[in-house]
């Protein structure tokens, strides 16, 4: 274990976030040139970015003398602390420009508010604790939104290359799937694989915001939204979201985009190369379509039939498919965007879109959550039990894509799944001590280990997480870390033997 | 597969049941002549024991040529239908004397109210749809409550003799626990290791009963107590329960039979014969002792200092104590005696008691849930994953008793905890269509699958089940058999497989 050679690669990396902090400051100076909009914002983004890449600088010149590459067990520490930590310096432009500062709220608690807020960003959350979204500058709704994208790029490359490599909770069935060259080390082939994907992310972003645009979304609107689509963030800079614009055309184009940011990047890959039938050899995408139309079917009947407090929530077919499926796509591919208040639905359909909150999206998208393919293996394996009861001496192998899952892959599935469930009722625990009701607790508990961003009760859809404990925002936001990073490479940090020799 | 032996073997069964009804008949002619009750309900045990008799000697002689011995498919038809059928002949007695005809509804509801409070009998659930339990005859509170303990025989041999030969979600591990002699012919083996262990388990409820009767309660109230306790069934002949006697002494007493009556009956039966050192010896039997201490304390902190409406729940550490003492036995046993209402204690109490309804009771007890030791194991699993991610060439293998747990065993329980936790969500989805809210749905689902008895919200511990629907009542009495044969001895009969050849 290199420490130096890890906060070398750390120093590399705020470097870098430096660098993107330009993009806000290039919105800031142009509202401010055109509208007079916020000069404070400007100040805020431009002392951010000074810190951070003194800080980076700082951390990389102090020890550039090491060369050597990458092993697996920095691997697993850079990962973890780079969301730490990228979300730490994120947080800067909110607390200079003292957006969360109001009178008589000591600057730690306006810092649990930016750090918050930013963790929600780069973990792809969506997550808020802003009350009123439409009072902020420009150049501040469009970081908020632009650090899902850059979480967005770095989730893509981490689950597509870097997990299936690390070995986490099933997700080396995936090992040989990553675009790129086959090769043994682990740097290039990653670095690689990184340029083919976010060729892929910002092909799809431009056909979005092209898409957008089409449908007479202003060019910022249109840029954030995409931003918080194909990273599954779920940040908007309006107040209602994407109901703001009331516009069918408009929730089709983010529905096509969520859908898509919740599958799997190697198959976008391989369509783009020409392979379009790579989607219908993939038994997860098939499996991910089948849980979506279930889902959007069952919604549909439910929200036309069923009586809420007297009344029907919608009176047409066409109506309440709309709204089931773009609530259905939001919360499976856990980006969070709304157009209903889907806590007026009747309980069937609330239920059933907490249980996609537990599912997630595929493997190696931008999607949180469990992940569409551990759930399919544990179906299988599930029904396999039953046939050994009765054959007990047969052999009964699972398969996903024509591939065996070994027995030591379902066994760790099989740790991620109860990890999962056991931080969940955990972390559930904690935030009834901090005040939530059970539902609430229960809400935003799954709501940010999902990476999901509006839960239920106190922190649902038309609510936000500003009222939380100061306390029980730092651990809601380690919540986003551990679901976001597949909670083992959080939690191999915790474990002592970890950092011995 | 002789479907002919397993119509024999319930026959038998159904001569055993007509001779139960007997001790119920005993009771109501002892109140007719003595306070001139119920002369109705005589005449409904009756009726029931004959046609529960004839129709198990038309069963059993119509086939008596029949001499071998029960396999292990039979043995799976087996369990499963005399649950099934056991309480459809337990419930002619209600049905009988009209215990749930009210005008205008119809005999097929009066069935579903019947049989439902039946199958909650013999399952040793506990859930009741009787609004006024005070107003039934002594006959009738007896057999209700002695249904349990007949439940709770069947169990006990279940648990520790038959499912682990079945080889039933990780229960194999225990096949070397049951007492009596070591053959590998199934029938005698079970015979008498069936006779050992109900030795055990009427030890202990003569004991139960004594101590209850020191303790002032009557000898009638103390016998439907202990059979409520020792299965772990919780049906009470009071409206308020065990909050009815309000004496700390009788709180105790069953506190101590319900935490005996959650623990394996193969360390009972070594302790008796004077290896009482077995229990410390045993790992599940540890877990449980560690997870009731955690609950408690938690517990008693919440509710002495957290506010509910404005209020502390308990003014005095020994008050919060008992309360939190006997509610956390009655839960995590799966008994479903209640001595406060729950639902008005903090939301951190009330989750610790939900989890704890998942939790259940140890392995080979008449606790039902998912069972500590799968909960154990689970834990143990989750930590060697993160092991293998630092030391992925190294063998961690997962041990209980000092006995290495196969990797089979573990996907198994993996199989196992993924059909509990779908099997509840898609109960709960069904509840909600059948019109109950979000919370009172999955409380009713995990109220009868953990064969407890009172759930949340509707059907809350001061509730009953009397107002769900007659479909949900039937789907309710199929989790309770589910549950309480650990889902795979019923979920193999819809396996095509299991009917070929």
């Amino acid at each position: 274990m290199s420490l130096k050679l890890i906060i070398y690669t750390l120093g590399n990396l705020l470097i870098c976030l430096a660098g993107t902090m330009l993009f806000p400051l290039g919105v800031a100076i142009y509202y401010r040139i055109n509208i007079g909009e916020a000069p404070n914002d400007l100040v805020a983004f431009i002392i951010s970015a000074a810190i951070t890449l003194i800080t980076g600088l700082t951390l990389r010149l102090s020890l550039r003398e090491r060369q050597e590459e990458l092993g697996i067990r920095e691997g697993f520490a850079v990962v973890a602390l780079a969301w730490v930590t990228v979300a730490l310096f994120g947080a800067l432009p909110y607390q200079l420009a003292g957006i969360f500062h109001i009178d008589g709220r000591s600057p730690w608690t306006a810092f649990s508010f930016s750090y918050f807020e930013s963790m929600a960003g780069f973990s792809t959350t969506g997550a808020t604790v802003l009350t009123e979204i439409e009072h902020l500058s420009h150049a501040m709704l469009f970081w908020r939104s632009f650090t899902h994208w850059l979480g967005g790029m770095g989730i893509v490359v981490l689950a597509v290359a870097i997990l299936p490599m690390l070995g986490i909770g099933g997700m080396q069935l995936f090992r040989a799937e990553a675009p790129g060259p086959q090769t043994d080390r682990l740097t290039p082939r990653i670095a690689q694989t990184a340029k083919l994907l976010w060729g892929v992310y910002v092909l799809l972003s431009i056909l979005e915001v092209i898409l957008l645009m089409v449908g007479k979304m202003p060019l910022f609107d249109a840029l954030c939204h995409t931003f918080g689509t194909m990273a599954t963030g779920g940040f908007s800079t309006k107040n209602a979201s994407i109901a703001h614009y009331d516009s069918v055309y408009i929730d089709m184009v983010i529905c096509v985009f969520m859908f898509l940011a919740g599958t799997n990047f190697a198959l976008h890959y391989r369509a783009l190369r020409g392979n379009v039938k790579a989607y219908f050899q993939d038994t997860e995408f098939k499996f991910y379509c089948t849980v979506i139309a279930v889902s959007i079917t069952l919604i549909s009947w439910n929200t036309i039939r069923f009586h809420v407090n007297g009344e029907i929530p919608y009176d047409s077919m066409w109506t309440s498919l709309r709204y089931a499926t773009f609530q259905v796509l939001s919360i499976i591919t856990t980006t969070g965007y709304g157009t209903a208040d889907f806590e007026q639905w009747p309980a069937l359909s609330q239920f059933i879109l907490i249980t996609l909150m537990f599912y997630g999206g595929c493997a190696g998208s931008t999607g949180g959550g469990m992940k569409q393919v551990r759930f399919l293996l544990l179906i299988k394996q599930s029904g396999a039990e039953i046939k050994r009861l009765i054959f007990p001496h047969a052999v009964l192998p699972i398969r996903v894509n024509d591939q065996v899952v070994p027995r030591e892959v379902m066994t760790n599935i099989l740790g991620f799944f109860f990890f999962f469930i056991g931080i969940f009722a955990i972390v559930t625990c904690i935030m009834t001590t901090l005040g939530l009701d059970l539902v609430s607790a229960a809400g935003a508990t799954i709501a940010t280990m999902g990476n999901i961003g509006p839960g239920l009760g106190s922190v649902g859809p038309t609510d936000n997480y500003a009222h939380i404990h100061t306390t029980g925002k730092f651990v809601l936001s380690f919540c986003m870390l551990l679901g976001r990073l597949e909670l083992y490479t959080v939690l191999i940090l915790f474990s002592p033997n970890f950092w011995k020799g």
